[in-house]
């Protein structure tokens, strides 16, 4: 990437910050992120041909409302049409979504049909001290103000006491850390660990009770749940706070063994400073296991056979079986073929590869024989972050003592000048950095 | 496939049917099935290099049991091991599976850790006049005799009046059906559909609910469920009842939109003649629509968009835009790659395919790109029919009377003596012949 495009934000003379649209939002950018995914464009995998503006996380405060947004809008736009105001401060999920499609309608604002990335060719980002946000009233979401309200859940008042750093994560790795565990976990095939019923139940109230299958209960041991999180970037952290705290409070609480793998050990030593600092009720039941660890016996995230490394973590928690570790569930963070190749090679039959990253031209590497003989499913794709807002600023809310750290034992790892960002994207995609947050105004 | 494997069956010189484990059973076998999968051996595909018996489908009854078969075997045996006696009419699933380790106490009993596949180099098939069945208490699944019992569901009764031919479907087709359309309907990413509620929802209990995402509430064409069935042999006409079973009887009556697909004119029309014999309560709430149709306009199995094919299949049914029956839900019963790309080229963002076909050595031919970009889910495997029994037994006795019908316009197509089997083979194998089953006994 040439250095050009990482100077352009730096003044606002390209930067089209006006409304073009009546349901156009302007919002001054406080703090801007850079996100793994950015590295695409800067390694030139997306084949972007012309200059642009890179970043698509983004917090700050509406300047400019389109002419759709008014009291009087109708109930059949989205509220906040009719409810944001100039001045509202706001955070943005990385991608435009309408509220109003039949996509959107399901849930899954990623793919709304008017969907746009922030930061790519065709709508300038937000690394940039302005940025103008397509309709922005089924995109935006206003955060709480220092002034109780009513409306605002307890939980999420909770919020307006943290850094704007942190509230950053909002607008992608958190809710997508949230997604690719939620992918993982809510599959119908993880079911019978986490409730001890025998696929295919009810098949969620398709089939009624049936005779008896002829085979045994659950025991206690088969509602172990076993993960393997691969990845232990910025993503990968969130992803694994998500899960801990989606297990949390179940009745009856969870036992589980947790695998938390990088080749980095900056990652993994982040990533237990984290585990540590977490309440005990996180935790799980009694027996539970959480082992930071590297791929260190497999040179590469390669195709190995899962024996070299379940041996050598099955040896860390003392398990002496290592196929017993097979995970059911891998919420996988690389978006690289060879981190799947690595992820089906730990995977137990009928489990589930969940993975957030976002993949390049290779074929998938796996043959139908290799599925077939595993009975995997794979779950590929970008968060819908609009839809899962409200569960991720729970999620922050309740683990905001941990998120809420700056620095090197958080992660959110430094915030720059934009100055630096020719620096910061060099560091960070050799892994040297975490988390790196711009300041536009700095 | 050399004659001398097909005919090896017709003499029983060759075959162990001896007790050779105290779980074992021995069944005279009244009917066995040609299945396609079959054919990947007659094809070559396997890489078998010895002669062995083929077929995984069989009933019969039962005429030796091993000595662990008696009235005092403990409570923490499957059930069967004190109940089977001799002269039991049994119909088993295609692979052996105990009903006592871990995999099978999760249900997933295809994948059992003493998962043999009869017809395999492993253990000898059921295309003959006797089979051994191995772990036979957890495999075996007694049909109800014809004197009433009250521990027989009343529904499972009417199973008795049944032929063979019609009863047979359970070993394999008929679950497997059952299998491949539970696991499209029940992921997370059709439940939107079924359900009008936006994903995540609370993601099976695991969030609490949120505040509000700020999109629109579901429309009731919101809730129509577009389902693809990719191939309409036996198990594709399976998969077409067990789907339409499954929606039926819902609340609020499921609207859908089905596609069943397959470029071979006879599949189509006998699937069309099925679907013409169904009770009016199958068929969806008003305003499905159930079509037949060809890729005809696609001249394979291959990847030219979907454009072409919904083009076709929108002016049937008369919908405006082809976009909008993009399927969420693709089950697909093809176990080669181009019918996977023809799947995906189908399918709408964030829908499932699942696929049940017994695949081979070719990569699956997707990018992570590809599948980032739809957020797709690629779910595969082999149906644990154990697991399953109860409900397909179920959709067996309320579709008895389509599927009970044989010949041309029945699912079983004819039953022929082994000494047809080499002209079975082949005559299946071109698609001129639907689904076989031979009789070892004529």
């Amino acid at each position: 990437m040439p250095d050009t495009q990482l100077a352009l934000p730096l003044t606002n003379s390209a930067h089209p910050f006006r409304i073009e649209h009546p349901d156009d939002a302007i919002v001054k950018i406080s703090l801007a992120g850079l996100c793994g995914s950015d590295l695409h464009t800067y390694r030139g995998l997306e084949g972007v041909q012309q200059d642009h503006i890179c970043g698509h996380e983004f917090i700050g405060n509406v300047i400019a409302l389109g002419s759709s947004f008014n009291p009087s809008s109708p109930l059949t736009r989205p509220a906040l049409y009719g409810t944001l105001k100039l001045g509202d401060k706001v955070v943005s999920p990385f991608s435009v979504s309408c509220g109003e499609c039949s996509t959107c309608r399901h849930g899954f604002t990623a793919r709304c049909t008017t969907s746009l990335l922030f930061g790519s060719p065709l709508l300038p980002g937000a690394q940039a001290q302005y940025i103008r946000v397509p309709k922005a009233g089924g995109t935006l979401f206003v955060l709480p103000s220092s002034t109780p309200s009513p409306s605002v859940l307890p939980e999420l008042q909770l919020l307006t006491a943290l850094p704007d750093a942190t509230l950053l994560l909002l607008s992608d790795i958190l809710p997508t850390g949230l997604f690719v565990t939620l992918q993982a976990l809510t599959h119908p095939n993880v079911s019978p660990v986490l409730t001890g019923i025998a696929w295919p139940g009810t098949a969620n109230g398709l089939l009624s009770p049936t005779a008896q299958t002829n085979i045994l209960p659950a025991t206690d041991e088969d509602q172990i749940l076993t993960v393997a999180i691969i990845g232990l970037g910025p993503v990968g952290l969130c992803a694994t706070l998500a899960l801990l705290d989606l297990l949390e409070n179940r009745t009856p609480p969870t036992r589980f063994r947790i695998l938390a793998i990088d080749p980095n050990e900056a990652r993994r030593i982040k990533m237990q400073d984290i585990y540590d600092a977490l309440p005990s009720s996180c935790k799980g039941a009694q027996g539970s296991t959480f082992t930071v660890c590297s791929n260190i016996d497999i040179p590469t995230w390669a195709n190995h056979g899962c024996h070299a490394v379940l041996e050598v973590i099955s040896s860390r928690i003392r398990l002496s079986s290592p196929i017993s570790i097979s995970p059911s569930s891998i919420p996988q963070i690389v978006g690289v073929p060879s981190a799947l190749s690595f992820s089906l090679s730990l995977l137990t039959s009928s489990g589930v590869i969940s993975s957030c990253g976002v993949h390049q031209a290779p074929p998938v590497p796996f043959t139908g024989r290799e599925l077939y003989g595993l009975n995997a499913t794979l779950a590929f794709g970008r968060c819908s972050v609009r839809a899962v807002f409200g569960a991720a600023a729970g999620l922050l809310a309740r683990r905001r003592d941990v998120l809420g750290v700056i620095g090197t034992h958080g992660v959110v790892e430094r915030v720059c000048p934009l100055s630096d960002a020719v620096r910061a994207y060099n560091l960070f995609e050799k892994g040297e950095w975490g988390k790196v947050v711009f300041d536009p105004w700095a």
